[in-house]
């Protein structure tokens, strides 16, 4: 597999592809040509194809892709395989709605335990998951071989709370913290989740379309001539 | 305000501004320099002023930048201030998680109702928000002027309920289905938050990062010859 040359944009789109064919696997199409799989997703066959190139093809020219290998191929280079094991530090408000409707196992996660600082919280299990002391983390993550962690703290809490990980051994932080985490050269991967960024881009967009339908509606004329 | 020559790059940092603004704002910081906001964000000070200066600039050689009026600025150019209603539609887990925990008024939006087709959710009021029949949607989004719709149901249903928002006469969806929305030329925004893309992107990364460990581990020889 040629890891280095893979773009950024070829890795976003990856986990698209990958939900849009396990959706018609679901279906039971068994073939989908590239102009297809690009008229679902919005995407150019030749961008299609390009993308895959990228892991050394997939397709037969002619015969289009076969849904349940290309769905297993991309599955195993997103790492849902690879039997991840996930902890979640931060029992709040987004901690708990996450174990309550994300369904880790279905991506390959399996959520091992939860951690806060909260007496009240500790010793509970949410969802199966048990909510353990902050404290007990290093060894846990250590004894249990802890791959990621989804960090839901409060902001303020984040970085320490990132530091503390980043030195236990996690590979790899899911922050849905408002805070940025610096993994700095520990070659630890940080990926984020900032709701109100997704949103507050919605409404920077929402505003430029409407100024851009302000304009084009006063394009003609200064006067309703054509009323 | 030089609209079209805005990148997506620049526009996808604009919220990260934002919140850190807002968090120097409430420290109690009141002049910073691009070199400090870089230190605190990951960017380079140049970075930064070239951001700013697609949006006419904001700040004075060697006095560094206004926090107040700086978030204030970016505050209005994100639509902040814009006073955006918005509804709910499908109150699930997520959508139901999302009415917990997700402060829409903190951002600027009033969220005016919740939609779903459950009879046993009907009439009910979550957090405040009233959750009323789907059937009611058109109407209501008519009648209140609604500017943003999150669309919370299942990915089966994703598709039906775009259309009926578009034809509603929204300007722009937030959606949470794991379905793509394709507005079409309808001019209407669509903004995605896919959480398990990014939990998939993180696995890929996780494993890369793994596997480039493991390269330069083995780098020197064939043996544990250094060991």
């Amino acid at each position: 597999m040629k890891k280095s040359t893979v773009s950024k944009n070829v890795i976003m789109r990856m986990p698209r592809y990958l939900q849009n064919l396990s959706r018609l696997y679901r279906e039971g199409v068994t073939r989908i040509s590239s102009s297809e799989l690009g008229k679902r997703m919005g995407l150019t066959p030749s961008q299609i194809r390009q993308d895959f190139s990228c892991f050394g093809g997939f397709g037969q020219q002619g015969y289009g892709y076969n849904v349940e290998s290309l769905r297993m191929e991309i599955a195993s280079i997103l790492g849902v395989y690879e039997g991840y094991s996930a902890i979640l530090v931060g029992v709040g408000r987004i901690g708990q709605s996450l174990l309550e409707f994300f369904d880790f196992e279905h991506f390959g996660y399996k959520l091992r335990a939860a951690f806060d600082v909260r007496q009240e919280l500790i010793g509970e299990t949410l969802r199966g998951v048990p909510v353990l002391d902050f404290k007990e983390l290093p060894e846990f993550v250590r004894a249990n071989d802890i791959d990621v962690a989804v960090l839901t703290t409060s902001c303020d809490e984040a970085s320490g709370v990132a530091d503390a990980l980043m030195e236990s051994g996690i590979r790899g932080i899911w922050n849905f913290t408002e805070c940025e985490v610096n993994p700095g050269d520990t070659g630890i991967v940080v990926e984020n989740i900032h709701l109100p960024d997704s949103l507050l881009r919605l409404g920077y967009s929402v505003r430029e379309a409407g100024a851009a339908r302000e304009e084009n509606g006063a394009n003609p004329g200064s006067d309703s001539e054509h009323a």
